[in-house]
């Protein structure tokens, strides 16, 4: 986690943009006309024009924050089922975003909720460690001489992606930094995660307590020696990272803690000093800046907060943003809401940390 | 689940192949020259032109499988990992995948383990649903006007699912009949997927008791009334389905149970009387037939096998596979080894379903 640490640092602020747009969160100037090109929604061909121009309207979108953002916010969250949504069509765009923000200098979160048995989850962790180099043991006879100026040990993975001083090529295809994981399935599940991230020099952030209403239903339930499931899910989380531990204490495996449940962040604080959270639920959700502020160790450190609609979907409040506009104008409005919700976020965060008791 | 019980009776077939190709699944001779073609795998470029090669293979890889055994088995199983695994471009190769099986009539489970928030998990629940109608209520000033000739009643979702004879419309852009859904986060998490399940009339699989050797560290924890944590979740997915019984007696909402477990299939067979099993881990993950006998009901119904490695890898046990063949050749053994599979495993099923005392 050091590199997020050290960018919440750098940035003086410990809050992520999450990136999660929707038809209904798009400025009405980005749709107007669009639908008029799309001929018959009810066809194949139809579905997928209009899927093309929204595509290119979630990319548009999306420039407009990051450029907004990038100089003021330390990371942003990528929220792939938002994209997933489009179809096969909007993975790519999903992609693209974090490419775009990667190129930006901001930590990537790809908050894509995987989990799966042992091989599967090792697929799966190809978003961290990127395409799997074809193999010498798997009988392709012309691999020698199609690869032979290549170090024999650049073979091994990790040897590759260290000796790569551009960063392009360790983050293909998916340029995210961490991604979040679910815990249901056990260690199988997440290991080849934790791998992948250490190979990789990336994090993960795994799902412990989520800021959702029936998130209860489960994660709450007391088990017979008196720890609820999400404690349990807890402690191996501190297990799963006592050997990453990076130099400013805490380890790759870090811990998605809902904003919704302040008093249970503040005991996982206690009980998981070497995780950095994730903190969902912010703002729209119902989380306060003094509801997360005890999620934070005592140095104000260790948790990340994120905020998705109350700062990409900013420009609603704005009458500014009403009438007719030039769709550059309204991507420049929506851009300027969510800076000036984000400043505000980090002024908020801030001051709940520097009043704390 | 009213179509996939008549799908497997149609075929006197309960088991279901699983299409997760790798690397390794592939034959050699699919490979031979791969890797000549994408110069450098250390850029970009190099890395692009190798994906996109290796998608080419795994659809030729799965159509000969699918071309194989379309006449003897009632669905597949296709797990996105291994396709997400190649970034962006796998995951058109999953969707063409389905598409694919779809086109050969087979009943397709997506095998994508999703679970999130509520609006989140709706997003994702596309899957089933298919791409959005653009919505009156967003503020769209030329909808009305692009969409004079449509019916008033045609926003409904719902309504435009039942009035499309062509199946086509309904499946786009991802093809699936039902797919498998994580519980971790509660009843907001599954409830969307749920409803899009009824709107579309497919169907959805709860993660509750999985296949793999660590399921147990949180699946299995004992809870203070005595019940442990997957017996909680299997109530929950009975509650669940509990408004969408089909005629055969089935609910939308199914469960994965893996066949690692049979003593636990065969309680949660009593527990769950109108959910749908689908169970992992046969064969390659060591359950065997009369492991897995105990988990369909009296009527010999209720659940569907899987089997991917031992089924789509059968190749690599023929020694007619190794030596010099042509790619046609090879695929032709792949799919004719997958075939004789499959025959083998329906077999097998039936005679422990039937040797049942």
């Amino acid at each position: 986690m050091d590199k997020l640490v050290e960018a919440i640092r750098n940035f003086d602020n410990p809050s992520v943009v999450g990136l999660d747009p929707t038809v209904s969160l798009l400025p009405p100037q980005l749709l107007e006309g669009m639908e008029a090109g799309i001929g018959d929604f009810d066809t194949v061909k139809g579905q997928e024009l209009w899927v093309a121009a929204l595509n290119q309207r979630f990319m548009d979108f999306n420039a407009s924050i990051i450029d907004a953002v990038k100089d003021i916010v330390p990371a942003v969250k990528v929220q792939i089922a938002m994209y997933e949504a489009l179809g096969p069509a909007g993975v790519l765009t999903f992609a693209q975003t974090c490419r775009m923000a990667h190129d930006a200098g901001l930590h990537v979160i790809g908050d894509i909720k995987r989990g799966d048995i042992g091989s599967t989850a090792a697929a799966y962790a190809s978003h961290l460690s990127g395409i799997a180099r074809p193999k010498d043991e798997t009988a392709q006879p012309s691999r020698e001489a199609a690869s032979a100026g290549a170090n024999a040990a650049a073979t091994d993975a990790a040897a590759v992606h260290a000796s790569h001083s551009d960063r392009e090529i360790g983050s293909f295809p998916w340029f995210e930094d961490s991604v979040t994981v679910n815990p249901y399935l056990g260690s199988d599940g997440i290991v080849p995660f934790v791998d992948a991230a250490d190979e990789a020099d990336k994090d993960i952030f795994v799902l412990v307590r989520t800021s959702n209403p029936s998130s209860d239903e489960f994660q709450e339930l007391m088990t017979e020696n008196g720890e609820r499931l999400y404690e349990h899910v807890a402690d191996r989380v501190e297990q799963w990272g006592a050997e990453s531990l990076g130099t400013h204490g805490f380890s790759r495996v870090g811990a998605v803690v809902g904003a919704t449940h302040p008093q249970v962040g503040a005991a996982l604080r206690a009980r998981m000093p070497h995780t950095m959270f994730l903190i969902p639920g912010y703002g729209a959700q119902g989380g306060t800046a003094s509801d997360v502020a005890a999620m934070f160790d005592i140095h104000g450190e260790g948790a990340i907060v994120n905020s998705s609609r109350g700062i990409i979907g900013a420009w609603r409040k704005d009458p500014a943003c009403k009438g007719p506009l030039s769709i550059e104008d309204s991507l420049h409005l929506v851009g300027m809401n969510a800076r000036r919700a984000a400043l505000d976020m980090r002024a908020k965060l801030n001051t709940a940390l520097n009043e704390r008791p």
